[in-house]
């Protein structure tokens, strides 16, 4: 079914030049730098898989967003009580995902990974139901059995601050090889006007074992954990602000701030300015312990309230913003922008900064890479978009290679392909129009698949 | 002078592909469910058309703006009197339409409608006026016979909400077969610092016998007239606000500003939020009476004062302006956005939205639909566009098909051919790269040509 | 080296149409309307240029901050004590410069003017840089005899208004044959914010012999030197305002606005109030002396202060921002947009307003035209976007050709030859998907390369 010169632009000499440069990297293996794969899955060796809906639908709210707008309600895809019926219902709705890339995604997985090559629609249903389920049931469906058929060489998950990294830990302990890393993400403690800022900070206090009475020793407590998460493997730190707005704010504001919101008292403007300051505060600790620093900046977060309070966050209803970066990294660019131990990997959802503002800034800061395109931007149109915008200006040696970026760890090799592919078939263009030549391209390619990442990441 | 595999994309296999796709919908109906079209022009069966001038270029402003940038005076071009002349300097300098939808559509009415085979110059302009003159004296080139002969399914105008639908009522009257349905646009009663509100106001009043004093009797009023044109056929609202603001206000806030207008004390700030509060209003209405709402918004209107007190609006300079749909709609979608009997089409100017925003929305929201690219974007590249950055994160089936969105009657056969071309071509793409089957593009071919407008618009 | 078919789209029949299009505007003189070449360089008949780091490298700040992104301290390519270090380090990491235009364009200059065709690498930095030495020793490496050598028809110079011009006089006076113009930039004396304006002022009294004491004197002394500009060739005027915006202040709120800044109390707000209305003030001086007006707006200059404290301004840290033009200019437009007389140059680092502002204002006001893909976007993407996203609604002839604006003279062939391919591509686009025939493409073509830009430079 999976043709081999899918996604490859079709004009017979680029796509000949894209196929043996894909040759070359497609089995290289996998370096998955920012995801959301829960480290539970692999912490206890005797972990299993769920069933088919538990595995491919429930997790993975790019599917369920698109089901949901086309009027399927959440109840019916959530819950836990007839599995093959949600499959069903599911698969009678497939062809929602024509063209997207979950479609490619499910797609490959499916034969990939299951072995199916029938198209999955309502007559189909039950039969690939069925043959997914026995696959998971063989011990080559394992977590750690796949983690290690996939080629994983490493796997850095996304975990609050106040986590206590038990499993990372247990990871560790297991003696198991596999290379599964955290990755510091202290948004909950950082955007104060957040529902559950309070009990947030008292988990910091207690995790990190600082008693957080003022600005001073919460900064403590965050470097604590910082060098806790280092001491299991992370090499990065990750930021999700409202917008990349950077500003140092005096001792005594920045204090007067604290002190507020410890009083249940603070407003829209102090959250604002704190997340300013305290993305100054995370370069600075960054600079100082070699975290890299990951901006995915300007999400409108749990857009739609009724589903929130129904079903949770992460729903599908984040939508992004328009973004800035030019002006609103300069502070934080002042101080450290030429410090070339910093590195600051900014990602965007705003295409429209691309050649205005995040190649430019890239092409020229030492302390700046651009992460891939991300999210809803991680497909293959998506890819040449940013390959098209930013690799004139920025340089491919200013980026930082692929994010897979998922919750759903299944899809991890199906995204890497699409990158691996799109990366290829970017480099046939610049071959076939004589920009580049044989030797360049796959030097590029490979840089493309691994390189970049592990050096951008400190891997 | 046309050639079949015009506008698709020279690679042999995918145009191949393409041209097979393009033959299965070519001839299929129009369904034309936004537009400008006088209903005056099929009303009266006798009714005929102008000549070439008065049918070709006076009443199109996408041609006329472009002969004004280039120092054409409007005085030449719309002077009623010596048509023969405006028409040989028109072709005199059809060159500027070298590469232009303006350019395509021309060509294309003057070949498949009048079969003008020869290119529009200086030299020709004569024999190809009196070829279309001749032609129009026909019974063959009446507006009645032309809707038939093109296969117009199905054609909606546009109408201030004032409008005493005359023709509408005339045509139904007829007993003629051809449907032509109106559509509800206030945009005139709803814009308080509009010059002329006042006056529509009373005509709202007088047209829809309800005494306007206070703002419940003008919603009431609005209400009747909805009702008034959905008794005539209409299935769709229509909005051209300044941005997608929305809000709920107080009834004592909104109460307060319309007493305001009518006391001639209204200001920018309360024009601004009577908008915010109409469109939840507008929304609250068709949730109730099904009417899908459109939006057409953030155009700068009349930007050029000197030609809007000579010649009038829509003369071409209408200009758009950035806009923002995330944070803006989130008020009347947190009332609505999760109604799956609530359709709200949503239109932009502003293609940096496209994947940022109305992707995301139209993806997760079960009430959004987003309109096919508008306007300047009505064009190969705009379609190109779209299809690229649109349907990977909303899907296909969150979209609504084409529109013409013209006055221009004759232009509408043109206008469904490119978009009929350019989907193909885009599906072609796909199959080429093994993302869709043959099956799938077919499928999605007919629904782009028809089956997605006649949903979105409930025809 | 270079293949002959480079930078074209790989499908074989519309390769073989660029090609022959291409042939036909190949080698049509250079018309280098805009740029920031050294007048200095030709004054002098003797002049010679210095060594190869002097001549590629330190003066091209989109090769330097490449560099520089890279870690790749300024210290050690500013240097001028071992240039053959400096380019042996260049070399080294010439790789940085892949599918970047800065690689298109060195690898061109170095096989077509120095006749390099092994690549530049450590190894073979050596080699040549002794080969380009010796190139430069020789008479035909004279940069009067490399003018004509390039066929270069005109090529406008950048001066400030306080420049005294005195190489352009001595062109003049030389009796030399190649055609060398000033153009008028007063960005210095208009920025009342800049470090250095008092100076710049105090400059501008005395070389234009204008005591100025107030606002009026001020206009004065910038008509003087406008004359004085004229006299010496120049067609054109250039300004760099931090945004579009434009507004007609009253006398007295600007010649308030000028007495603070003369006694030292200007603001940020008095200095935005005062740009909106100089270029208001400007306009009515092209439409009076007939220069035509360049806008080039919207960037932050000097972003990184560390960079400009120790190695000055134009060190590549000039970011983009966000940009508006429909509303800014509206006011200009209000009073000068129906002019025929008048030209108004837009350009813009934000594509983002090429389908949104640019293209429809260019489309409808004859007074604008759009200049070229600027800067960061002076690529082959750049320019693919530019003809895909403007050419539809503002008409090739609503253009402005090719700019290089560059500093670095050797460069200006190479730039020129990548706009004639990416011309020649597109319109074999447009031919192949049967736009237009091929008369209108070559027509076109020669328009794109030398026709349109001096026509919108008066040339």
């Amino acid at each position: 079914m999976l043709a081999d010169d899918r996604l490859f632009d079709p004009d017979p000499t680029q796509k000949a030049l894209a196929m043996e440069l894909y040759a070359r990297i497609r089995d290289l293996p996998i370096v998955s730098p920012h995801g959301h794969v829960e480290p539970a899955l692999f912490s206890d060796p005797e972990r299993r898989f769920g069933n088919p809906v538990e595995l491919l639908i429930q997790p993975d709210h790019y599917v369920l967003r698109m089901l949901y707008s086309q009027g399927i309600p959440y109840e019916r895809l959530l819950s836990q009580a007839h599995p093959r019926q949600t499959w069903q219902l599911f698969a009678e709705n497939f062809h929602l995902f024509r063209g997207t890339p979950s479609g490619i995604w499910l797609t490959h997985e499916l034969e990939a990974l299951f072995g199916v090559t029938e198209k999955l629609t309502g007559a189909s249903a039950s039969r690939i139901y069925e043959q997914i389920e026995a696959a998971l049931l063989t011990p080559e469906y394992a977590p750690r059995r796949l983690f290690q058929r996939l080629h994983i060489e490493v796997l850095a998950t996304t975990d609050p601050a106040t986590d206590p990294l038990l499993h990372h830990q247990a990871l560790r302990a297991s003696g198991w090889d596999g290379r599964i890393i955290p990755t510091f993400r202290p948004d909950a403690v950082l955007t104060l006007d957040a529902p559950g800022w309070r009990q947030n900070l008292d988990a910091l206090s207690e995790i990190s074992g600082v008693s957080i009475v003022d600005f001073k020793s919460f900064v403590r407590a965050l470097e604590q954990r910082r060098a806790c998460f280092k001491s299991l493997g992370a090499t990065a730190s990750d930021f999700g602000p409202p917008q990349p707005t950077t500003a140092w704010l005096s001792e005594r504001e920045v204090g007067g701030i604290f002190q507020r919101v410890l009083k249940g008292q603070t407003t829209r403007e102090d959250a604002a300015r704190f997340w300013a300051h305290m993305l100054c505060e995370m370069a600075r600790m960054s600079v100082e312990d070699g975290l890299v620093m990951q901006l995915h900046p300007a999400v409108y977060r749990n857009h739609n309230p009724k589903v929130t309070a129904s079903f949770g966050t992460d729903m599908g209803f984040d939508i992004p913003v328009a973004t800035e970066y030019t002006r609103n990294l300069r502070p934080l660019l002042e101080r450290f922008g030429n410090q070339p131990e910093f590195t600051l990997l900014l990602f965007t959802l705003d295409e429209s900064t691309y050649t205005r503002e995040l190649a430019p800034l890239a092409g020229a800061y030492p302390c700046i890479k651009l992460g891939p395109p991300w999210w809803f931007n991680d497909s293959l149109n998506g890819m040449r978009r940013f390959f098209d915008q930013v690799m004139e200006t920025a340089g491919l040696y200013n980026t930082a290679g692929f994010n897979d970026d998922t919750r759903a760890f299944l899809s991890i090799p199906a995204r890497h392909d699409v990158w691996r592919r799109a990366s290829a078939n970017w480099l046939a263009g610049l071959q076939v129009r004589g920009i580049i030549d044989r030797e360049e391209a796959e030097s590029m390619a490979v840089d493309l698949a691994v390189g970049l990442a592990k050096k951008a990441y400190h891997l």
